[in-house]
């Protein structure tokens, strides 16, 4: 099988690469495809490659989340088909848990207060919440949202999930999204691992945050665009809400520093936890997407069906 | 049964106490305990106590920690027994949680840089450990280590766990602490809960820091001085462990602000993240700690088995 890898591979990545999928796979790298490739590995797909590849059949990104724009060029060509990789759903996660934590304990400003030899925090039973017997909704019921329900629920939390629609075999506790005007009134912390499709941008609106019960905790470690960024700082800088930790963000970095994360100041919120969209990455994860990525093609290669095949319909 | 809580209990506290109790206790408050009282509750007992109240039967301290000198004092006086609280071990066991998971994915540091507009932490792998497949060695299998260790295990950590002596019915990754040299390199994680007594004062000194793995993380919600306070900074300082989340300190607050909580300034370190002994406080805990409190009076008066009482050869 004929894989090409688009775009910037580092010599010791395709040398991983090749050596994992020798049996099965020639590679070819950089950004001029050959005519006879069959997978496309990496971003950067375009009209152009697709009717310049007439044996193109699979793409795969390399990482969670394809663009909106990606799944629709996909789609225009009949045959082809997109995978993704979850290999950083553990790491995601536990970036989830970390944010949902530091914001319930109010660790970044103790841990401030301390540097500057204040102890002020200790016996103040107001600057935390007890996790332990509350209750958490999980945003999405793929590879991330089954790990942070399974950490919630060890945590003594009450946990329930909405997905897209539910699907037979799904524990008791997962539900069809349409049911989040019910759920959301008993989130005492809603967790968000969902992708940005034409349904979820907007999911979380003004009318969603305000049934969210008084001081919940928001973590988003999914897309920033499906909460709505207004009624959700607003909600935030009043103390309607308890707090938020959020990996991800309505804005990216583009041009020179200072580069603010939203068109509103929630960098200047104290009881929210920002963190540049790293959830997924930790030290050695590119072990673990070389061998997922490793697996995946060589299920390919085979003609298996994956377990990673995003639905063109769903965008995801 | 005639109760005394002895220091000062706000009056929403005292009338709490007294209606949680009153099929079975009568209270009196105050610096003054009566002759006729039979348990005391609070800190503050002495041998003059001890003289002055023949009927006393059983001290109680509303939180998890005796102070050493109370065990002696309590040991000093034949049939008197002590009992302790664990309303807050759900609390303390998120907090080292919360710990463990800040110091693994660097959330203070990425906190202060993107509240600069500073995104140099996406991507960057090196700041963030993957917690998912690592080991975690808890120290102290009591009401808060085996919390800890339901935690860990839910985030696909392999978990080990120490405490003064195995026991019949304690799973098999329970150790006597005997075991520790075999168990440290091992420990990707350190977590301890430990009581201060003679024996865990200096438990973990130089040797043990040295057979940590490199990079390890530590995080300490039981005593302080558990650990060689010169040898630990050391280990942090020179990035030999990956970091350390504390709770617990050295030094406790006397005299003015700024107070270092060690003589050492682990408060200029990136690589710790610090928060002034809270980890047992939340909202709401004091209703949890009444609850309890009530609960182990009612057994003191009924003469059942607690399973609250402090052996006083052990300290805790």
């Amino acid at each position: 099988m004929r894989v090409h890898g688009a775009g910037g591979w580092a010599p010791e990545a395709q040398e991983t690469l090749r050596r994992r999928t020798r049996r099965f796979a020639s590679w070819t790298f950089g950004d001029e495809p050959p005519a006879d490739a069959e997978v496309w590995v990496g971003s950067g797909f375009t009209a152009e490659h697709a009717a310049r590849l007439p044996r193109l059949r699979a793409v795969v990104v390399p990482w969670a989340g394809p663009s909106r724009e990606l799944v629709e060029q996909v789609r225009r060509v009949p045959g082809l088909t997109l995978h993704n990789l979850h290999h950083n759903a553990d790491a995601t996660a536990e970036m989830a848990v970390a944010l949902l934590m530091a914001v319930a304990k109010s660790v970044v400003p103790r841990d401030r207060a301390m540097r500057q030899g204040d102890w002020g925090g200790r016996g103040r039973a107001s600057s935390a919440l007890l996790l332990h017997g509350s209750t958490a909704l999980v945003l999405g019921y793929g590879a991330i949202g089954g790990r942070i329900a399974r950490i919630c629920r060890s945590m003594g939390m009450r946990v329930a999930a909405v997905r897209r629609e539910a699907r037979t075999g799904d524990p008791a506790w997962v539900h069809p999204v349409s049911r989040l005007p019910e759920l959301l009134p008993t989130a005492d912390a809603l967790l968000c691992s969902l992708p940005l499709t034409s349904e979820t941008e907007g999911l979380i609106g003004r009318r969603e945050i305000g049934l969210l019960p008084e001081r919940a905790i928001v973590v988003n470690v999914g897309r920033g665009p499906v909460f709505d960024e207004d009624a959700f700082f607003e909600a935030l800088a009043t103390g309607r809400l308890w707090g938020a930790g959020l990996d991800v963000w309505w804005r990216y970095p583009s041009g020179e520093p200072p580069q603010w994360p939203s068109r509103h100041p929630f960098h200047e919120l104290e009881n929210v936890v920002l963190t540049p969209h790293c959830g997924g990455w930790a030290e050695g994860i590119d072990e673990v997407r070389f061998r997922d990525l490793a697996r995946l093609l060589r299920r390919l290669s085979a003609g298996e069906r994956t377990a990673n095949a995003v639905d063109p319909d769903r965008g995801y």
